[in-house]
């Protein structure tokens, strides 16, 4: 109840001066949304039928085919889930007799208990009004199916139902991946757990695992227990807890893919075993606590490495089943290589020309005893040798062209260029992004070497707290990119459905959209921050690699700053924006310029109030500037509002006072911006050209 | 953005119609609230000074006398917490030199390591604008100390802060508890622990673990496997897990006693050992699904039951090591003694006249198992038996009275009733419950054998997504009860300072407040529910046992209704029945109705999004009517503040239809009822009567 009555004045006087004309909202479905209604990724083949299957209490379930314990445990998940949405408790007995059965799944084999490359995935599904049919030739391939089952549930006032449709459905990419660096940050057992559980509903197949950094190693190993000990201030995974997460992910069609980075990227070893790293003889280190790229790097001219590392690889090929070992490789800038006259010398002795043939090198020395394991090398860009064996994996941070190069040499590659998550980039760019580019010069047989693509969850930035605010919800447009057809590339309807999505997320644990209240409220100290949730609907984290530019931090540092409870895709800009351009198009004018004025009259209204948290907080010091730049921002926005809708034209010279205060607001405070800066540019722009003027 | 431009003009229509006067609000600080500031539990004793010790990024921590690892972790997590709040990063290291620290912690001995009933938790904390002392006999004196410090932590423009002040403090009883019910409701690790964290922050010292019942066996035993194997449907703990949860327990200092209740409550052990139950010879026994009383019950007079438990409880009393063995022994009704003629002979045989004997006859059967474990015995208030030895502790959910005549007759006691915090009453009607009646007749002698108290968490209707929400924070108004001084009971003042508890307890990951969100946007499908959050803020579930009367459910049940997502002590009921009687009662009387106008303005202005998110949502269909009551509730609450305010006084048949239509609002919907119905009477009955007139 706290400041109720400020409000109620504030809504006078702002109704009063500013409101002209309200038309009420139009809802407009278009064609798209029909076909595609909530579905993500969007199926390979989708067809609408008349009707409708009831879901009650009678709705029940039949399996038929080969039915392992993975299936009836994910059918299980699936029921509770329904459960949760529907209040229906459901019976727990499979029904023997699939025609009285709701649910109908039928499954020709189980497929791989723990998923492998190339896994079949492709289901069918055909709802009518008497029975969902489900069918799969594998195990894995009916869990992508259930996934989209719930997505189809749907509900009105006579209740909830499935819409008959006819579904052909399997992924365009094979390897579609979500990368989790747990070095930088360590993340617990319930953060990958409910990852997973949110990388399944989106059809994502591998956990790329990014275990060992400069900043921490984070395997329990039996044969170098020092490794951890004195690497990770106790935050490790055991070797039982990553069989849980392995058998976790397994039952949902995901497989764990570990990385061990080096030879750079290699201080946390090198704090135990500071003889096989390549600095000055009686060295020592640390755990690193910055972020960025470092000199530790592991010593490929001694034969202790090499020892070491074979004995360290076999016992992680054995605990980490999966068939690729992806040793990183990346930003090994060999400062400590040229430093060190050994090193020159036997680059010298061995006739190796370079740091980058000194560490193919290296990778060689791995990769022989990778293979005999059975393991399968992957690495970043960096790996990239002509004359290593045909079945490497290239992970490209680099970019399509660096991946396309290698496919062209026979090698498959990865992209994750693009898809770097941890940059605070809007949804629709990474969307955009397509591991084969439309006109593509590839053959298709080269094509077919590009195996997908990898969000990569760098986690310099990220606690357990807020990880999930940063992976999710854009994740999911990626998964789409990564399963779903070229052709589906609508950016509003990806939208529209990621809203949707996003809600589901929250069933399985995810905490992208609770958690921002509780570091809100943290923040504010006080439960009432209806204020700051305004701010923070329009502004975003600056982007790239600017955070630690303009905010410095360590990886010690609390992560409970305005910055981390505000999120990529502020989604009121984003609203904001587009009714601005629609406006300023001609579209909808009247409609969009009211949406536009109501939003600026709330955010006009809450003014008072963010100044309040602001000034009562010292933990929102950093950011009190936003309060007044947010003053400032609604009053030219309005004021350039005002103009449009009355046609005054302005000249040059009020545009550009205007436009001063603009540049001034969009400069980052306390590395956060707001997102509404260019449709506010746009509004100024246009009043002192008015050649887009409201009817 | 949906619905802002209806607002805008339900907004614009409510004011006109209904606005007449809005003072501002005034905050007046009692004196008492300042005395108290946001401490809870309320110390012994606190003197505030002038001065404040900043908190920088200098701020450091010394440590003196005896330093255990505990401590050490202890004094760990609060600077991370501290690091949450303020965004400033300190020194992980301790500083050495005592004077040159702005914490000084000193303790004279490490207590015991597994905390014991009776441990001295004692602390002085003196802070000056140069140092916080903090003096404890024992580790966990230390831990209580550093809780009251961090919510001492303030902060305002010139930055953060600890208040000069000299606080003594020491517990009122030494056994302040949480019962929670894992067997009814399987509570997964992460509850267990978030809520210990939570116990600790409000230094509760005993986890009470409630493991077995009808409904479930839900540990890991090696001599019987089948226990778990058939009575938990795969959900128990394995003795590793039971061991973590203990020792995170005594990290914090706090017991973990555990309860198997028996010979009644017992059908999950039936399942795999109907052996020795009292039913028929060849009956068998399915886990329970429903909630309430039921038959299965061991079999007292059979030698098998004893061999069993025996050996049960040795495993039992080696797995967890605190003195205290709860045997449970409530609600036996004996109907299947009663109904077995082999157990009417025996009692026959052995002059055994009644079934609380022959349930005495067991339980000191069992006492001798205990007592050569070294374990106290410890049960509800059923095993009371004047012959058993005075060490035994009766576990009260009668009463006061039960425990004082117990007390009285040489017994310990614990007291529950009262504090059974699954019912859903208020805080208050907690707090107000002393185990120990202002007006006892209890010598001081017999008063020493009160131990204290226990919040039981029953999980009936409590699934891992809500059961924070069923503990917290009430539980925190029972700890104080149990911490402070009788004569700490202000019932304002407290629930002020649950309010801040409540943010606090945030950073430690409960869910009591974020959960809520997810519910309702769970409900009503769509990001868009600040409608039913007002509703929801007015609502409270059915009191007592009535929830399964009226909307009957299993432990198979989603529990992911409405109700689920209500919560006692729904906030602005609280706020609004408490204006309504200040008004009426002449105390700030225009402030009073300006605060109960803009409620019911709110309110209003919600009533159109409220049906329109019930209508669409099949899962939100049980609550429809709601909606409708919410509005007639308004419209009638308006109508009986504008008579007050125009002092015209109506007659009789005027408050007869109101109270009519109210009394139908009154009646529980989807098992949910307004909160605010008491006050909107009172407001109706002085319109008529027009003794209270609004000034």
């Amino acid at each position: 109840m706290p400041n109720i009555l400020t409000k109620t004045f504030l809504i006078l006087a702002a109704i009063f001066s500013i409101l002209h004309d309200v038309p009420a909202q139009e809802a407009v479905a278009s064609e798209l949304q029909t076909a595609r209604r909530n579905l993500m990724p969007v199926p390979a083949s989708v067809n609408w039928k008349n009707g409708r299957l009831p879901v009650t209490k009678s709705f029940n379930v039949s399996v038929a085919g080969v039915t392992d314990e993975r299936l009836k445990a994910y059918i299980f998940r699936v029921m509770r889930r329904m459960e949760g949405r529907t209040l229906i408790e459901f019976s727990r007995d499979l029904e023997s007799v699939p025609v009285n059965a709701k649910l109908f799944i039928n499954t020709y084999n189980d497929g791989n208990a723990v998923p492998k490359l190339g896994d079949d995935e492709s289901y069918n599904l055909e709802i009518t009004a008497n029975q969902a049919k489900l069918t799969a030739p594998t195990t894995v391939g009916a869990m992508r199916g259930l996934e989209t089952l719930l997505q189809l549930l749907d509900g009105d006032k006579d209740g909830f139902y499935f819409p008959a449709v006819s579904i052909q459905d399997k992924p365009r990419f094979a390897w579609r991946g979500l990368m989790i660096d747990s070095a930088r940050h360590f993340q617990p057992m319930e953060v990958l757990k409910r990852n997973l559980d949110a990388m399944a509903a989106v059809k994502l197949n591998v956990l790329h695992w990014h275990l060992s950094e400069d900043q921490g190693f984070r395997v329990e190993t039996k044969q170098f227990p020092e490794l951890y000990q004195m690497g990770s201030d106790g935050n490790f995974h055991t070797q039982t807890e990553i069989r849980e997460i392995i058998k976790y992910a397994a039952d949902r069609g995901i497989r764990v893919m570990p990385e061990f980075d080096m030879p750079g990227h290699a201080t946390a070893w090198l704090v135990s075993h500071p003889e096989i790293g390549s600095g000055a003889s009686g060295q020592t280190y640390k755990i690193e606590r910055n972020p960025g790229i470092f000199d530790p790097t592991l010593d490929p001219t001694n034969e202790k490495t090499y020892k070491l590392l074979e004995v360290f690889f076999k016992e992680m090929s054995a605990l980490f089943p999966d068939a690729y070992m992806h040793i990183g490789g990346d930003e090994n800038e060999g400062k400590q290589w040229n430093a060190n006259p050994k090193i020159q010398v036997f680059m010298r002795e061995k006739g190796i020309k370079n740091n980058h043939e000194l560490q193919t090198y290296f990778n060689k020395r791995l990769l022989v005893f990778l293979q005999k394991e059975g393991k399968t090398m992957m690495g970043w860009d960096e790996i990239f040798q002509p004359d290593l064996p045909k079945d490497v994996v290239i992970h490209s941070w680099r970019g399509q062209k660096a991946l396309a190069e290698a496919a062209k040499q026979g090698f498959q590659g990865v992209l994750s260029n693009g898809y770097y998550i941890d940059l605070m980039f809007p949804a629709a760019q990474h969307y955009a992004v397509d591991p084969i580019a439309a006109d593509t010069t590839l053959t298709p047989e080269e094509q077919k070497r590009i195996l997908g693509g990898e969000a990569t969850m760098w986690s310099e930035w990220v606690s357990p707290e807020t990880i999930d605010s940063r992976i999710w919800t854009r994740t999911a447009a990626i998964a789409e990119r990564l399963w779903s057809p070229r052709e589906v590339n609508q950016v509003e309807d990806m939208y529209r459905r990621l809203a949707v999505i996003d809600g589901q997320l929250e069933e399985l644990g995810l905490t992208h959209r609770k958690n921002q209240l509780v570091l809100l409220r943290r923040l504010a100290n006080t439960q009432d921050i209806s204020a700051l949730q305004t701010l923070v609907s329009i502004i975003e984290p600056v982007k790239e690699y600017r955070r630690y530019q303009v905010r410095p931090q360590t990886m010690l540092s609390p992560l409970t700053g305005l910055i981390d409870a505000a999120q990529a895709d502020a989604p009121n800009a984003r609203v904001f924006n587009r009714a601005v351009d629609e406006m300023l198009a001609g579209t909808k004018t009247s409609e969009n310029e009211a949406k536009i004025r109501s939003m600026l009259v709330e955010w006009r209204m809450t003014e008072a109030d963010l100044q309040k948290i602001m000034g009562n907080s010292p933990a929102l010091a950093e950011a009190k500037q936003l309060s007044i730049d947010f003053q400032n921002l609604n009053q030219i926005a309005l004021d350039a509002l005002d103009n449009l809708n009355k046609k005054q034209v302005q000249n040059a010279d009020w545009r550009d006072a205007k436009l001063k205060i603009l540049a001034e607001i969009a400069k980052p405070k306390a590395a956060l911006e707001f997102a509404v800066v260019s449709g506010v540019e746009k509004l100024i722009v246009a009043a002192s050209e008015q050649k887009k003027a409201v009817q």
